[in-house]
């Protein structure tokens, strides 16, 4: 099943996406789906009105979650470009809900940065409210997986020692189009399984890995955090990101006013927008 | 005026504390309250129900906020107790909802924790949607004020370089107990004033400063953090701690089960918890 929240004249809308249609299940987004306890049934079942799948205007998967968790030093490859040991302890830090963005939306590029950077990561949503889970709590505790590009100002990340000033910058972050369940995937992230994950800017590939690099895979994840709090459905927990990324690279390669960048999970789907200065 | 969020038999109510009682102003907390443009006249004039002042039950100030951003290193003398240079910039990092409890709740130590300690903070409320401010705007976006105890899991907080995970515990941050406004206090933080903030564990008086020792002051604090995205009503910034934790004593003191921990700022109120062990 493939879920996401539009906008429509009247305001957001959860749909459920088939093939060419989008049909409302009732709720206003998301997180308001996944906090029903039937979310799924009652959205394979959804009949409400009916959108044609190609005119959708994304909003934020989630527009509002309670949590944005991100994991740094995640990828195996992206640790050593990094030049970083491969870690103990996953790296967590936060976003803000202003940060995001729908994934045909465009990027806001603030004139206080000059080096805003891209990061394509597998996302999982929670679907269940969950704490001390073991492997499979964790495991029924998510309801599927998303796109989130971990767009970074690397300037403002690097002012202290703590990433959140760099990462949480109004309407930097795309966030879905979709969730997708497991059982429409080739592969099984919480199997450890390997989907393609990559990013492409304005036409050239800068990041290309598998989610089988993943250095805490997201059963391992969701078990952690939740030693920590509770998960709450519509938690997003972006997983880090692979080896490519701009500022990495040299020369460093940075996201300009029209630059369009493209993130992409395999069989997930994939976030597409375009960069813009804004005053 | 002084507000806080109670807890009901039926709910949260947001309350107006008039000396020995608490009148309703009908909201359900204290966001809500302050997601009212005209708030203050609206609490000023509420004659909803009324509750004995000494009999409350205190919810964390603001129960969800949208944000809840603090401020590392940002007392001169802390700055210095920890070894570190007066920062060009503030150190920010996040808590999520699910870590705050009321200002007379127990602090869970969860044992996979044995550095649990306090950290005493001012704490910004803002009272309207701000972006791009300049210190007259950060100033009209400041609601008032209350007190934040940035318990922190000293262990899990230096597993990584991020401090989210040892800031984030559930049922872990005392907030509260009320938003007092600055026409309430003996010296306005928005003008750098100096108001005693402090701390005592079991009896014993842990930090004991003052507001003006802060690098970053509160309007300092709304600009910056505007610049980055916007802030909303019921937002929450913990400004940060001085001198006097227990992980920077010799020997280190930490909280232990039935510890109480008194965190204070001069006229602006106390949280008064007591440190209890969970499975």
């Amino acid at each position: 099943m493939r879920l996401a929240t539009i906008r429509t004249a009247t305001g957001h809308r959860a749909v459920r996406l088939d093939g060419d249609s989008a049909v409302e299940t009732g709720e206003a987004d998301v997180r308001a789906l996944l906090e029903r306890p039937d979310w799924a049934e009652h959205a394979a079942n959804a009949d409400g009105p009916v959108h044609d799948a190609a005119g959708l205007d994304h909003a934020p998967l989630i527009p509002s979650p309670e949590k944005i968790i991100c994991v740094g030093l995640n990828y195996r490859d992206h640790v050593q470009e990094m030049g970083n040991e491969l870690p103990e302890y996953p790296t967590l830090f936060a976003k803000f809900a202003p940060s995001l963005i729908g994934a045909r939306d465009e990027i806001e590029l603030p004139p206080q940065s000059e080096r805003v950077d891209y990061e394509a990561e597998l996302t999982v949503v929670i679907g269940r409210s969950v704490r001390h889970a073991d492997a499979e709590a964790a495991r029924a505790a998510i309801a599927g997986y998303t796109v989130l590009n971990d767009v970074s100002m690397r300037d403002y990340q690097r002012r202290t020692k703590q990433f959140l000033q760099g990462k949480t910058w109004e309407h930097s972050t795309p966030l879905g189009p979709a969730l997708v369940t497991a059982d429409e995937l080739p592969a099984d992230p919480a199997d450890g399984g390997a989907l393609r994950i990559s990013s492409e800017l304005s036409g050239e590939i800068m990041q290309d890995s598998t989610t089988d690099q993943l250095v805490f895979g997201v059963v391992d994840l969701v078990v952690y955090l939740s030693t920590i709090l509770t998960l709450n459905p519509g938690d997003v927990i972006a997983t880090g990101t692979p080896g490519g990324v701009g500022d990495a690279r040299t020369p460093p390669r940075y996201l300009t006013d029209g630059s369009e960048i493209v993130t992409s999970v395999e069989g997930v789907g994939e976030c597409r927008n375009v960069a813009r200065a804004v005053p």
